[in-house]
Order: structure tokens, then sequence, then C-alpha cells
């Protein structure tokens, strides 16, 4: 039952890395709305590996159908059901594994809850389980603009030890997060990124990173506390996606390190609208939006599929070395930017819906 | 319809801060368990204002009465409705402030929300709040504890700028941790927080901080991929706590630096099953527990409340400045221990109860 | 954690019939609505037992507390947490029967569940159960009120082989229904079945009926298919009431015997909206409300408790003769009336608050 | 949100009646599960129309495709995304009635709920939505079957005027049913009520009738008070079903002429577990499973599209004469009996799975 998240705009989504497909069910969606497969595709190709030499070299096609839930071009206010066929199946790649728990997959808990893993690749654990959500959250995401003008921005903060020093713009927009294939929007940076991305591959390891989110345009008043905080929710969202292993918000850690009077962010009128200052709060004060961008940073492990040996034991604890063969993604958090994009958006409609 | 979190092992919060109390039902809690006040009126203790004199001096006794659910000392499997009465109301502390919005405060937001807030202290978003949070926690940990010896222990490892160290002894409990007001096992460290906290008070300032917690025993296999991962579940739980700002499980937001061949957890056998050499996956993989230790990390902001002068504006945008005299809370991580135990069991029982 | 109906207006009841009390949670009631006790105690004393000689002599006072969620006679948005207080505690009058599981009682069932049932009375599955959901269902009935001028009104239409052969007036209303104990708006009516069941209380027997309810000044466009249909949430709703037994909307099961074109309700305009000549439909079509009144029906068994002596078999399987010495209701239908309209008013709101 | 139904075994279905087609997702199925399309095949041949000369004669082929959640012929507890494309879409039959809301149809309710109808035929209130719920409840049957040997299994009992008299045998299987068309199992009676909807079809007219579900072999002790008690959710399932109008367990309606010396089911010892001796409780007491065969019934309405010409009025309020020409069902009760049995499957695995 939790492959679903939200209650009034509800996404559920289903399929293995290498069954027929992948897809969602968006139950929720407001009618009325102008939807096509082509306000859908743009985001999967984002998320697609394959983009370039630092991706996986997979190259899953992707292209998304719309099963239900849309005539004419218009949503019914019905089940949306969006489905994406897999392409590229090769189920022998990962052979050799079956009796070896690959470290830091989910091979052996999978095993520990289901009794069963899917035979090959990563099953529902793969990364392509997010094809549902990023479909998904393009629906969310045209909602939102359309009825609030929102606009949700992410892109690649840290890789490895690089991280990105200042904004090359007052409001980074997507083109230009594109501009390189490491999605970092300072392109100086950008590029020692790519350099250390390559290194790890070249070596057979991988790298992790932090994307920061951006939704601006969120109007103040869109919140359910105490457990439906929007910050409490998103953190849900983000900590769902594969790898993820951090999440903050505002200041985030590094508020404990501050005092009340210097985090405190100090009310202005601005725009006929009370604003903020300071945005320490990251949009969000007491769980509900206060009209200031809603900012938030997640933080991805390195890839644990590496080309390098690794000296672990078999399901029956016999020491083995273990060496892959698999195509690997050395680093995630290009195609991370996506995903957070969409998990972002369908969180967002949700909490706005509930707000009547 | 937000006020209630889990789905076997559900729990709904209420009451404001200035209300008759504050309370938490808990439904689907499984029968047989033995349970009586004295199980939860310890950790609500220890989530008490007034323990010492760094945290703030009000003085809520916070008696918990059982009102249904359980008879002759044990649970009947029907909800469990807690109960704690407010014993010190004192709304004229907070005045002067009804046409101020009180920066990084809930005011602004909730009635943006709302149209309304409660008219005096923080209502709902009080940290009065966690009260049902931590009743309810009491039962939750008390059943995992029963049902697969959990244990659940969490402490202060950072204030302001002092972080703790290390770990003065393999396993901290609480009585460790509790050993000092400001609950950090190193007492060392947790002197030097002490002093950092009363620096910050005697300025009329506050502090902000991080709490560590463990939770240990869980057997591997419990966890609901793909939005019932446990650090997903964790995650909006943690940051559904008041001036809860970041969240992170294992390595965390350190990950980011590290390469994947340095940060897999390698499988061992131990103790007759499978382990891992190292833990930088906080005892979750793919959103499933694998049997080690779950470890997360919250940071807090530093309280909004502060007795220093804040130049800020009314609702109608006029400039003021606002100078509070209530009672302060000058960190909050003490006492959010007991707070983040609560929720991680709540969540933990959750999970458990989905795998049958 | 099935205690809880609604989704946005979520009810979670809690309580036993011999504990400290009984009560309910409202989590997501809209905020700004005036609400007091005096909004609640009426709909409460309706249901309370001891009103005339016809019911159960218990004197339950039944006063209601609102313990969160109103400040100075508004609700804050927040959940409203509402209390009864059992008074009348005899647990020793169901003494014998620890060892005999009562014929059609859930005695069995509870301990087949929860391997345990509360010592004395039905617990959780006394009638007393419902002094949460009536509580609860005022507020929903006041909201609506407020917000579509919804009236709810119920009545007995039938008890035992007594029916109800007309209405006496085009609207009938609360006063109207409440006029005799039996709460049968036909006088005429009522008086044979007052007689009907003074006749099986005396021979310690007890009878069945029916309740018709009326849910008038819905607009059209609220209901929520496939599974959210009106008539499939009232169906819940209803036979969640103790001793329901069966539910009809519109035409009900006389729809069997119908052909389509005596059936169809072929639409008129009238006052200025699309209305229909007749109403088999009970004012539901596709699950969503089309304007007219909502028409629905709900079957009472006998209660379950009677005087006469019972030839059944202990929970060991041993044959004995079970004689109750209890307290007894010798027919529940005019006290579900005020169960039914509230329950009708909780779907009804939360349906209503998923149109945005 | 309201196309999901169940906690645990949570399923989801999409498609409107001339969209690319209709599924389900069946989240939370138990992994280790045997499953193939051809366990769900032959409930979705049964529900097809097109059986016999008394259904509508469309073919809707309905062939089940599997999308995920099976490998290798095995569960693997991930959602199981179930797909029927439609085959037969001739928008152009329905293409008259733009401006015209059908009589007891859903297209004037759907315009007020959604702003936006499907351009043709029902949509989403179409009976083609059922396929969906279909095709899931094979899967929850396969389960129950497996886990306890459950058995469901529903028949037509009356239609139009004409009712069973008796059980042909003590226990009536599916093969029996299916041996007319009508799927009423006591012969003699369907031949007359095939002759009495022949009638109604010749004269352009459709006919109600009643469905008789019975689920065998279901263990004492499953159900969940008090929102989720078995009858609750049952009837929450069936008053789901397109043109469902009643629902009734046990005793049902009949039970409010009867007293409680007649109605009480008393215990009695048999096969070395306690049984009732009557099963007026249609095996349900206190909404929880009594061992006993779960009995209920299910009244349908008279299909609301006829060939008679209807005088009703337009959108706009012009009187207009409303001729049919499109394909009809005259009595859909026989396609109600497999959708029945599986909304039954669906609720109880549901529901046995939460006793944990």
């Amino acid at each position: 039952m939790s492959s679903s998240i939200g209650t009034i705009f509800r996404v559920t989504t289903f399929g293995e890395s290498h069954g027929s497909g992948v897809g969602a069910v968006v139950d929720g969606c407001p009618s009325m709305l102008e939807l096509s497969e082509g306000d859908i595709q743009p985001q999967l190709d984002r998320r697609r590996p394959g983009q370039s030499g630092i991706s996986t070299p997979r190259d899953e096609r992707d292209q998304v159908k719309i099963l239900s839930g849309v005539e004419c071009g218009v949503t019914l206010g019905t089940p949306i059901a969006l489905f994406v066929a897999n392409g590229d199946q090769r189920p022998g790649d990962y052979g050799d594994m079956s009796n070896i728990p690959r470290p830091s997959h989910a091979d052996y808990t999978y095993r520990m809850r289901y009794g069963i893993k899917a035979s090959s690749g990563g099953g529902r654990a793969s990364a392509r389980e997010t094809v549902g959500r990023v479909a998904a959250g393009a629906v969310a995401e045209k909602w939102l603009r359309r009825e609030y003008g929102v606009e949700v921005v992410a892109w690649v903060s840290s890789v490895g030890e690089i991280e990105m020093t200042e904004s090359p713009v007052s409001q980074i927009g997507r083109a230009l997060v594109d501009t390189t294939p490491i999605r970092c929007p300072q392109i100086s940076v950008a590029e020692k990124m790519i350099k250390a991305v390559e290194d790890v591959r070249d070596r057979g390891d991988s790298l992790g990173g932090v994307v920061t989110c951006e939704c601006r345009g969120l109007p103040a008043g869109i919140g359910e506390p105490v457990f439906g905080k929007i910050e409490a929710l998103l953190a849900q969202a983000m900590m769902s996606i594969p790898a993820a292993r951090g999440f903050e918000i505002g200041s985030g850690f590094s508020c404990a390190h501050m005092r009340g009077s210097e985090h405190n962010d100090l009310f202005e009128m601005r725009d006929g609208r009370l604003g903020t200052e300071t945005n320490n709060s990251g949009g969000v004060q007491g769980g509900i939006s206060n009209g200031e961008t809603i900012v938030f940073r997640v933080a991805f492990k390195p890839p644990a599929t590496i080309g390098l040996p690794q000296a672990t034991v078999t399901y029956d604890g016999v020491p083995v070395t273990l060496e892959s063969k698999g195509r690997h993604d050395p680093c995630v958090v290009p195609r991370a930017v996506p995903i957070i994009e969409s998990m972002a958006s369908i969180i967002l409609a949700d909490l706005a819906l509930k707000k009547n």
C-alpha cells in the first residue's frame, strides 16, 4: 500500500526495471486542465539515462502514453494513467550476482521484506521506478503553474568536494541548469564537477552530490500542520527518492550554529504584502508557506554500483569478491534534478488542493 | 485531516497551548500489551519544560491520563485516548503582540491558512503540541520493546558551534543522556554546551542544535517502498517537529563528498546473520531495515522567541520594534530528545505492523 | 486504524462503555465556524438512553466538553477534541457472563480478533461508542447548515410489522419527529409502534425497525466516484452503526422490481435549475448529488440483549442457559435517529470539502 | 483521490469507456503468490458484455495484461498493474445526446462535479469502469483461496418480480451459476427470468434485480471496528458498483420485522469450534467475522439506458424527447455477479491482511 503519495492529488506508481514498463496513476487531478503527452515528455527526457557521457549509456526512450483521464487534450477529473514501456531490458547483465547481495543495494533487504526480489536489475528499487514519479510530477507542475504561476527549478549545487559558490543569476531557470550535463548553473563550477565525475567513472568508482530546489510563486497559507507541514511532506517525498540521504529546508543544518537574533526572518512590507527580509525559514513557517520562495536541498550518496572489486559475502556468508559488469551511473545528481522537481510539484499540488 | 500519522498504528494529536489540554488518540495499537500511565509519564517528564535553568521556567505538570483502550492494565486493541490537562495558562503574557506577527513564528502563516489563530501563545504551533506525540510514542516504544527488544535512544550532539567529538561509550543509554540537562552524553562537551546556552540566554538570545537518534534491535525486512521507506517516513515525522530544519540518515549530507568505494557497506557474517562492516546506510537499504542500528540526525533552529528587540512590521506593514516578555526556551534540543524518540517509535511501530 | 472515517473532515472516535469516557477528535473542520458545546448537546441528549419508558433506563448524562480546536466560540481549523465522561458504570450488571459469549453480540468475535475484550458491557461494541459519532456529527451538521443550508432529518419509519404509511407533512422536521418517544412522525402509527415495543419489552424480548433519513439542500455536484460515491460512503457509515443490517438509497430494494421506464427520473426545469420529476435516484446519480433530496433507509436488527432465556454454549462448548439481568433497550431505532443524522452529516461534510 | 479502495491491499482503478483502456493497480498484494493472466481472465470473461442475447451485444474482448509486480509467475510484493485495452470504441453511437443529460445517468452530475464529462459514452460512470475492479478482485480472490481456502460465489436471486424460491443445492458453485446466462442457479426460475428480460428488451425497456453473494471459509476474527466493520466496508464496496441501490447482510431488511428471540444466533459446538445454529448475522457480529458464511445481497436498478422515448429536458431546460440508439443491456445483474465477487474479495483480503 506504500506506492501512493498524496491525499487529494494522489499518485500511485508501479513497475520494475525489467518488466513490461513503469508508470503512475494520478488520481485527483482537477478537471479542465489542458494536458497532453507533450507536457510530460520533456521532464522524462531530462530524467532519462544516456543523455551524456557522464551518465549511464542505457538508452531508455521513455515515451509516455496517457492511458486515461484526458479527452480532447483536457483532463476529465478522473484518474490519469501514465505508462512508459521498458524498451531496453538486458537481464543478463546482472546475471552472476543472484547469490550475492550487492553492498549498499536493496537486494538483501528486499529479500528480507518480501522473500523474493526481481531476478535481475534493481526491480522496484531501481532508479527506473522514478519514471512514474516524473510523469506524475509533470502533471502536478502544469496545474501549479496554471493555478498560481508556481515555478519549480532544481539544480546540482555540489558534487563530491566541489560546491557551487554563488548563484550566477538572480533566478536560475531550467535552460541555464541544462547548459551542462551536470546541471550546475554556475558553469565554471560545472566544468570542475564534470571533470570530477569523469575521474571517478574512469576509476570504476562513483560520487555523491547535493541538489538544491526552489519553488517560487506559491502563495502564503498553504500547508497542513501538524503532520502535513510543507517541510515534513517535502522531506518524505525527497527521502523516498533512491539514494537520498539527507534533506534540509531554508537554513537547514547550518541553523544549528546560529543564534535566534541572526536566524529570525524579520517581516517587511513588499509589493503590498508581508514578506521577510531574509529567508532562513525557506519559505515555510509553522509548516505553512509564507509567500517566500521555498528552498530545500537533498543529499545523494554515491551510486552503490561500482566497477571496483568489493570484498563482501554471499547470502550464505561465504566471502566473495564482487565485480560488477553492469551499466553504471557514476553520479546520479544530474538525473535527480527532474525527479526532485516532480516530487516537489506533487507535494505542493496536493497541499494546495487541501486548502479549500 | 493532517493531525494524524501512521496507517496501522495511527496517532492523532490534538490540543492548543492555552486550551483545556493536549493529547492523542492511538488507533491500532495491538491488544494484550501491558500499559499504564506509568509507562508514559517518564517521557512526558523528560519533554516537560522547567526541568532546569536552561529551559523555560514554565512548570507544566503534564500528568497523562489514559481515557480509553486499556482495561486492567492491558490494551484492548481499541483506540487509546491520552490526555494531559493544561495547567499553566497565562494568556496575558503574550498580550501585546496581537497585531504583530512574530518573526519566524507561525502567527502570520496560520492567519493566512485559517483566517484566525489561537489568540494567545502558539496555539497549535506551540511546542506544547508535542505532548500528544510523546505520550503516543511511549505506547509505540513499549510495543516495539516487547515485540523485538527495540531500543530507541536520542541525544544532543551539537549546540551552536559546540559539537560532540566522540561517543563516550559503545552504546549510549538514556541514563547517560540525562546526566546533564543539555542531554549530551559526552560530559565534557555537555558542560561547554550548557555554558553556551546560558550565554545566549543571558543576552536574550537563543541557539540551535542537532539531535542524534539511534534505533537498535529492529530486525531486517521492515520498511515499505517506495513512499513508505523508513528514511522517508522518519524524515516526515522529524521534520514535522516544531523548529526542525534538517534530517539526515546514516552518512547523511557527508555522503555527498564520498566515493562509492568508501561509502558502500560491505556485508559480513555476524552472529549468524548478514551484517555490514560499516553503517553508512544508517541501518536502511532501499527503504528497508537491514538489521543494523538505524541512525539519524535532526537539526533544530534557534527558538524564534528571543528577548532582544526586533525591527519588524505589523500585519498592516507598519514598522514596529517587537520586544517579547514571554517565557523563552533558549535552546530546544534537550527537550527535543524525547520527542524524537517518540516520533521514531511511532514510525517504526507502524512499519513493523505493516509487515505481516 | 479503523476508528477514523472521512478524509478531509476526519473523525476519530474512542472510548469503551465502561471506561473513563467516550469521545471523538474532529480533524479538518474548517476554521471560523461558530461552535460551542450548546451546538452539540441537543443531539447527544436525543441519543441518550433513559429518555422514555421504551428505552433503557440507564441515565447517562452525557455532557460534552470541547477540549481543543475552539477558542472564543470559533473553530481554529485545528483538531476539535470532544469528550463525554462515563458517569454510570455498573460493571457488576454483566458479571456472570464472562464465560458465555452472548448470542448475536460481539463477545466471541472480539475475543477472536483481539484475544481479549472489555471485561464488562459491550466495550467498544457497545452502543455507547456512538456518543463520539453524534458529537462529531453535530459539528459537521453545523458546518453544512452554515455553508449550504443543508438540513438532515431522520425518523423511524417502521418498527416490527408496523410501518409508516404516509408522510404527515411535506417536509418532516425534528420537532415533529420528537413528538413521540418512538420518533415516528405519523402520530397514529407512532402510537402503535410504542405499543408494539412495550409488548416485546414486557415479554423480555426486543424488536427491529427501519429509520429513514433525508438530507435536504445539498447542491448538485458533490460526491467522489468511484469509491467515494455518496451512496457508497453513506452505506459504509450507516452499516458501521451497531445493529445495522441493511442500507438502501432512493428506490432501494424495490428498484429490483421496476422497469427502467418507470424508474428513470426525467429532468425538468425547476427554480431555474435542472431538477427531476421523480426521485427514485434518492438525490444521487453516478455517485454525485443532483440537487434533489438525498433519501436513504437503514434497517436495524432487534437488540441482541433480551430477558428471555437462551439455550447456547460457553466458550468451551458447554451447553448453558443464558439469562440476562442487564439493562435492555427493547428497540434501538428511536435512539438511532440522531446517530444516523450524525453519520450522514460527517459523510456529506467530508465530500463537500473534497470538491474544491 | 477516490478511485482507490482498501488500505493494505489497495486497489486503484482507472480508465474511461472510450479511452485507450481500463485497468487497476493492486498495491500491497503479498509476495510469493503464484499469479498469471490466466488467473484473472476467467472473471473478466464473465463480466464481459456480449455473452448472450440478454446482455449488450458489444463484444469487448477484454484481454488483461499484467504490466508489473509479477515475475516468473510469482508476485513480487510490489504494485501489480493490470491493463485491458478498449477494443470497441464507437463514440458516434451516443452522438446526439451531447446537449441532453440522459435521465438517471451521471451526465448531469458529472458536469456539475467536474465541469466536463467524457464526450461519448459513460466515461468513468460507465460499467466499463468495473473491468479494473474485476481484474484486481481476481488477484484478491486467489490470495484468499490460497491463504484460507475462502470461496466467494454470487448469483442472481431475483429479476423484476421473479425471485429464486430455494437453493437447488447446499452450496452453490460458479459452474452451476453459469448454467444459464441469467446466472440464477435455480434453473426453473432462471428460465422465467430470461423470459422476463427478453420481454423488457423487446419492448425497449430494462429490468432491475438482486444478486446474492456468499463468502465461505473466512476464519473468525477478521474485521476492523468501528468504521472498518466487514459489513460497513462490504456496503461501501457494493454500493460503489454502478446501478447498486441497496445492500443488506444476513437477515437484512427482514430483520426489522423480527424479535430478538427469533433473530439471535445461538452458539453451538461444531467441528471443534464455536458455530451458530442460525446465521441471521450473515457471518458477522460486531463487524468481525464469526466463522460462518458471510451472506449479503445487493439490489440493482433497471439500467437507465432504454429504447423507449423519454420526455425530458436539455441542459438549458428545453423540453425534448430522448430516444436512445446506443447498445443497451436490458438487465445488468448477470454481469454484476463477477463484479460483486471481486469487490467482496478485495474487501476481505484487505481486512484479513489488517489482522496481523
